[in-house]
């Protein structure tokens, strides 16, 4: 059973996981480790992953759960950073704190095809990720030992992946994350000091300004943020404030999230040559669905630098490309019909 | 010049600096990166870098600055991240803050020969490595513009460093980073409801308790944390109660940090085949250098994983690695005379 400690010192939580050390990846160098075989992500090789939860099968065609024939599919890690089994128990060690690991990790299965990628793929394919981002959520958050689900991605082996297979993760969490928790709480101060959201308050100036702004359509706007920890950082927000994702499917089935994230995504292909990148779902917990302070949005990591020990020591940054600039080569760079 | 910039919803600084972006490796993978054929931190090339602002060479043996003879160099960084020259101007632009990058970044070469490094120099090398960082500290707290000084290391491409000759880094910050005041932030609000100093009570229950205690000798101890972050991440701390690097220098000159410092390096070197690593020094600001509630304590973290979506998303580690293992494969490895 993984086991979560609490640091003593500043307010962080850590997933001891050990069943994670079974991937075959591990301490490994991933950069030069030979790629398995067989992908246990591709169509047909079903058996080899847990059985799916979730999947997206051509309409008018029969095809049965576990079998080829889906365009997408969602299943339980095989090697899960948390367990769905038990129930949450506190403890307390001496003046240390720790939990049992309870929670959930799926991965999302973005093509049945090993060649493809969100690089790739075309507006629908991206927009039935973000559908079963919003179906699995809903389905995890009927069970209330959850507080939080983490949406995220790794391309590449240097951003954390370690399969090649295009997919995402999912991982329901039992307590609100630090990191969300620091955001809602700055969302908050501004929120009491000028009531008003933050977010909103920096997609008005950056829209006036535009000097940072990537791509907009009707309902997103994409930005290279005014303090971008890493070269090409970029940020995928709703233009009308919305406090969580699964709010913002307004009856479009996200399909301008789909044609923002995508293009910004070929962008990066296109100016940065496919890089391996991160991209995180920054969303309001549940019980914090519709509040006035936090405005969900995507951020966007292309993996360029390398995190150092000033880094590690001091939560400070050191980014050698100025957002202006990344949004410049960004606009520039024209995307051919298709790519 | 550098700037500094906030992100305007928590509480995180960050560098822009163009000037880094001159560096040779910039967005070109380190990993494959050919390296140079000439060595800027070699002994004979001292002309390659900036005039040195401290060396230590041997008694008894006449040697001129920046030139040969020398067993440990402090040089101005070529590529800084933040620059010595101005007056520290804040600034708001519409919601966003500002400062300019006002700072110092210096190398600490630790070697005149190119193929030694931490794990394997001997313990008296090591003891002048934390004697400049010692030295540089003090001369660089004269100016007052100076809030906080990162001492820090990065060791191998993996973990960010672009040179191979061993050196370590110090960057002097004009404010305390967020980091090390959330270190601080959690020291106080544990004095306040115990009276104790936090790190004096883990010292004390890991003491005690013995399975995650690495090594110690009479002034200092070695620990895998509790809430380890990253496989064999290791803590190492002065025994008695000091807040500040600084002042933890009693009479010996560092001899038992060095003692320490080297036993773990090379207990790793040993265990994880010489991976690459991040130290850094946690310190209490200058300001702060005699607190109760304050602990100094070098952190060292192999790299052996990766940072990916999920810890970026959530500020939430997952670690494959109990620490009380990685305790028992370092302490059951057999250092030889003189490894």
């Amino acid at each position: 059973m993984p086991e979560l400690r609490k640091d003593p010192i500043i307010d962080r939580w850590v997933i001891i996981s050990t069943e994670r050390a079974q991937r075959p990846v591990f301490l490994a160098d991933q950069e030069t480790a030979p790629k398995a075989g067989i992908c246990p992500l591709c169509e047909g090789n079903e058996a080899m992953t847990p059985p799916e939860v979730f999947s997206i099968r051509p309409p008018g065609q029969v095809s049965y759960p576990n079998t080829p024939g889906w365009t997408l599919r969602v299943v339980p890690n095989k090697f899960p950073a948390l367990r769905i089994e038990g129930a949450l128990n506190k403890e307390g060690v001496g003046l240390y704190d720790r939990m049992n690991g309870v929670g959930a990790h799926e991965v999302i299965v973005e093509t049945p095809k090993h060649g493809q990628t969100l690089y790739t793929m075309d507006v629908p394919a991206v927009q039935n990720v973000l559908m079963a981002y919003k179906e699995r959520t809903i389905d995890l958050l009927r069970d209330k030992r959850f507080k939080f689900i983490m949406i995220f991605k790794n391309h590449g082996a240097i951003a954390g992946a370690s399969l090649d297979h295009s997919h995402s993760q999912l991982i329901a969490l039992p307590i609100v994350p630090r990191r969300v928790s620091e955001e809602i709480h700055g969302g908050l101060t501004y929120y009491k000091y000028k009531d008003r959201c933050v977010f909103c308050d920096i997609i008005a100036q950056e829209a006036e300004d535009n000097s940072r702004v990537i791509y907009e359509n009707d309902e997103y706007i994409a930005l290279s943020p005014f303090a971008a920890r890493f070269p090409f950082e970029t940020w995928i927000l709703p233009k009308n404030h919305v406090a969580s994702f699964l709010a913002s499917e307004n009856g479009d089935s996200y399909r301008s999230l789909a044609d923002a994230l995508s293009h910004v995504l070929r962008k990066n292909n296109k100016v940065l040559y496919a890089p391996p990148y991160n991209y995180m779902v920054h969303t309001a917990p549940a019980d914090m669905a519709s509040v006035p302070y936090f405005h969900w949005h995507i951020e966007i990591i292309p993996r360029l630098t390398k995190m150092a020990g000033f880094e590690w020591g001091t939560g400070f940054y050191i980014n050698p490309t100025p957002p202006e600039q990344a949004t410049l080569f960004l606009r520039e760079a024209s995307l051919s019909e298709g790519s």
